[in-house]
């Protein structure tokens, strides 16, 4: 039998590498701020801790976002879509940017008719500045 | 050399499965709805329609959302991300519903402190009315 706390983790339905896609989302504008993704031990802290920690695909390890850039992620709010498959979190965006390219949301980039990508959102701070 | 049309599809970071995952957003309150994956011909049918196809991983074929249930999402805006590996659509929700539930959104299920699923959001509508 599983503990009552465990019970929300095991009705989540992870990928067949153990994933869970994630949505970030401003709990009080709604703008999506980023995309990543978790696996089980990365929810578990995040309920936990209340800040965001995520599963770095490509370092292959935990990631409490914000660890390097001081950006945390303060997380209001955990939601599960009609699946199970798929997780947003309602977050506050310290230092107000979630992008490592120094902007507030990393969906910057916006179709144009033309058929190219224009960026949309500035840069608020040098990544330079942010990873020093 | 490829025509300048398709020159944004070529930017985007396709995963092994040529898929990128989408997330649709309300393009006026600002509510995550859905979330669900393209592949190329189905983000290119989405910016030439102007309403979201989907590719159905269930089902292995293009999904016109709302095909069945008239739920038809009208795109106003097409995002990527910084890594330009996943796709925010700004839509507009034709009937009000995006979730197969006949909810609203997909994101109903809100995590509790107690280690539980709550469902936050009614059901608009009865799925078997939709389907019909």
């Amino acid at each position: 039998m599983n503990a009552p706390s465990n019970r929300w983790l095991n009705e989540i339905c992870w990928d067949d590498q153990g994933l869970v896609p994630v949505i970030a989302q401003d709990a009080h504008t709604g703008e999506v701020l980023m995309f990543a993704w978790m696996n089980r031990e990365a929810l578990s802290l995040t309920a936990e801790k209340g800040e965001a920690v995520y599963w770095s695909r490509s370092r292959r390890k935990l990631w409490h976002k914000g660890e390097e850039s001081g950006h945390f992620q303060k997380v209001l709010e955990i939601r599960a879509d009609c699946d199970k498959d798929v997780i947003l979190l309602k977050i506050e965006q310290v230092g107000g940017m979630a992008c490592h390219t120094g902007r507030r949301s990393c969906f910057f980039n916006r179709h144009t008719n033309d058929g190219e990508w224009d960026v949309v959102e500035p840069v608020l701070k040098d990544p330079e500045e942010i990873y020093k």
